[in-house]
């Protein structure tokens, strides 16, 4: 009979393989300061290229002085418990009514974190007889939560209509033969990695043509997208089509916590039933109420919104310029494509942080397939000019070194390894062998 | 063919039946104040028995001090992303090192939400070949955990050592069967709802006579049992034989976030594979420093566990010189049982809170089975001689009524629907109708 712990650990995955050169550099990187377009990495300044915080919500001296303020008054436990139990009060139902406005829809719902968060939205909202419909490159939090779904689930290719409606036909029919439940079309506002806005308008449209409901993650355009950064759905002029719009906090918003919004029979539906609320804590107060001035600085500075795009399009027209393939984003995400096998990604990450005091994370096989490599750069309001223009120098003189062969294996200093090393010392020692 | 949300809305679950009635009463109430043993409930003063703030930690003053301190010095944003991204720092892992060495573990992994962490532990745990055999109170994060599980799963009686035997050996013939696959047992240090602790020595014992590793949900023990506050394991003696230790910090710690310990090797595994923490954002800062003098002070101050135990067993005792039925906890988790209507407990619990100042939180069908009424009390280190007192008078009043038919149907005032009127005017209005 095998151990499974034992079994575990001959294998640690795709990123834990990597752990004993990877970790505090590659993986679990320490970015230490204030947060802003610069800040420390082992003690050097870097212009950082990593965070998602697009408006510069997480230092803007109005959100700081509500942290500061609402953690002196209130403490960071309160309320203790559920919401539905013990932890429930006005600033919760504040920021549910104000975020239900600022979306267009009767109510919101208050999630103490994201990815719980939309896990029990899917769960709570499908039964056995219905059927999801869902993107192929859906966030992890939207594919645990298909998984947790009794019945079937259709996937479509990525942003492909065509192959949309193949599994929406496949959906109905399944749904008319069985004589009973519904469907669930699930995709994202932004996609996170590629930057490519989901096709939400034209499913939308679709709804002429099939009977669904539609749920939306826009982690990424809550924000930044819309003439108001309400998001992808009034970026694209369908917002009452999204039958449940969702966001975390983790972005533009620089806090935890989300939230879902829809008609009011539904958002109460899932208010009274979702178990990751009704049995976990309560977002706590100061997180609340920071929250609320988030959203405050997010509706009335429309300013922060117009400088995230004026750096996300001078970095973006720079590195076409200077011939990168930065694929068909069309939202402030960044990704830069070049080729190269994952001993050279790490040389020329190495170079670029060290050399170039540039920080951005990278992705290579086995994440990818091998001989690709994606630097995912998410520029922010409160980039500047220089932050962009030395940027942009260093991808290019990096990219040569790259493309002439100077990072092939022999260039790699052990930097890494020096780094992890004192941590990873107990991977000498085996396992417990039962 | 059925609209999804059409569906659902005809029917809002066993507690959302009630919610225009119950919301902001029963439902969603308010505890305003400072948390301590007395707070506001709709503007009178109220004996608070529903927060799990066990050792007083939420309102004790280094506690409140070093959230403001670490929120004025940090904000809430940081750090911004994933741990694994741009979310470690140096008190991200002081804090894993500090748990893992009071647990008497190897290493810990820390966890951005209590529920999201448990999902996925046992989420990346478990493969299609392995089994899970696990408690049936087991609590909701646990069960949904399972529900992830592509494999077999076995649940035994809760606390039935007989019949986790039996589902032992049903798992161990069907890995014998398969050749391949382990056994994941999980259980709880002290069950929640009924305060008993789960049997962990004698399942420990059996370690002997069946091949499984042992998870263990200590949210309830971590820092009220064992001789140091190391939980449940610590108190029963069989701490060595627990292979992951997983307590929230939501309880006694007065926070939010969780962790896991055990072997270096297996929390490493966990740590680089964990998919609800390497796609979600960190364990904000202020928390993390937070939760560093939360622990520290239960660690060091051993008086406010004592406090917590003369508490307890001054209520428990109380209740039971009175003739109360508190089951069979052995924690200071307080159930009381009593029999009555759905109706009855509704006009009990108002007249508990409004005429007596006592704000306990109550189960009724159909949660548990008709007929049945459980009250849950959670007694604190900062609860007075004076509030048990009070409590205990105002209990064995109220149930005198009870019994004396005091709380019949047309007794029930109706205080809830005025308070939750407004909020629930929308349900005159039809859901979509598609």
């Amino acid at each position: 009979m095998a151990d499974l712990f034992e079994r575990l650990v001959k294998n640690y995955g795709p990123l834990g393989q990597h752990r004993e050169r990877a970790y505090g550099y590659f993986a679990f990187p320490k970015l230490e300061g204030e947060i802003g377009s610069r800040m420390k990495f082992r003690g050097n300044d870097v212009i950082v290229w990593s965070l998602n915080n697009y408006l510069g919500l997480a230092n803007h001296p109005e959100v700081r002085k509500a942290d500061a303020d609402a953690a002196a008054q209130f403490g960071l436990a309160t309320p203790m418990g559920a919401r539905m139990m013990s932890g429930n009060t006005n600033f919760h139902e504040q920021l549910e009514k104000e975020l239900a406005a600022f979306e267009g829809k009767e109510d919101a719902c208050l999630l103490n974190y994201g990815y719980q968060g939309m896990v029990s939205i899917i769960d709570v909202l499908c039964s056995r007889h219905d059927v999801i419909v869902y993107d192929a490159e859906s966030h992890a939090c939207i594919i645990d939560g298909v998984r947790l779904h009794p019945g079937h689930r259709y996937v479509f290719k990525h942003n492909d209509l065509e192959d949309f409606e193949k599994q929406m036909q496949r959906a109905t029919a399944l749904i008319e033969k069985q004589g009973t439940g519904g469907i669930l079309v699930i995709t994202e506002g932004v996609f996170g990695m590629a930057g490519d806005q989901g096709k939400l308008k034209e499913i939308a449209d679709l709804k002429d043509k099939y009977d669904f409901r539609l749920l939306v993650d826009d982690a990424h355009g809550f924000g930044t997208l819309g003439k108001t950064g309400a998001g992808a759905g009034e970026e694209q002029g369908c917002q009452d089509a999204i039958d449940l719009y969702f966001s975390t906090f983790a972005k533009s918003m620089a806090s935890i916590g989300a939230f879902v919004a829809g008609d009011k029979a539904i958002i109460d539906y899932i208010r009274w039933n979702i178990r990751s609320q009704i049995f976990a804590k309560s977002l706590p107060m100061p997180l609340t109420i920071g929250n609320l001035k988030r959203l405050d600085l997010l509706r009335t500075t429309p300013a922060l919104k117009d400088k995230l795009w004026e750096n996300a399009l001078k970095l973006q027209r720079g590195l076409k310029e200077k011939g990168f393939d930065i694929g068909k984003t069309d939202s402030p995400v960044t990704p830069v494509y070049m080729k190269g096998g994952v001993e050279e990604a790490t040389a020329m990450v190495m170079d670029l942080r060290e050399n170039y005091g540039v920080f951005a994370s990278v992705v290579v096989y086995p994440v990818i397939p091998k001989g690709h490599i994606i630097y995912r750069l998410i520029p922010t309001a409160v980039h500047t000019d220089e932050d962009i223009e030395e940027t942009l120098q260093a991808f290019s003189e990096t990219k040569a070194k790259l493309d002439a062969g100077g990072y092939k294996v022999e260039a790699i200093p052990d930097m890494a390894e020096e780094v992890s090393a004192k941590r990873f010392d107990y991977f000498k020692s085996k396992p417990k062998n039962k």
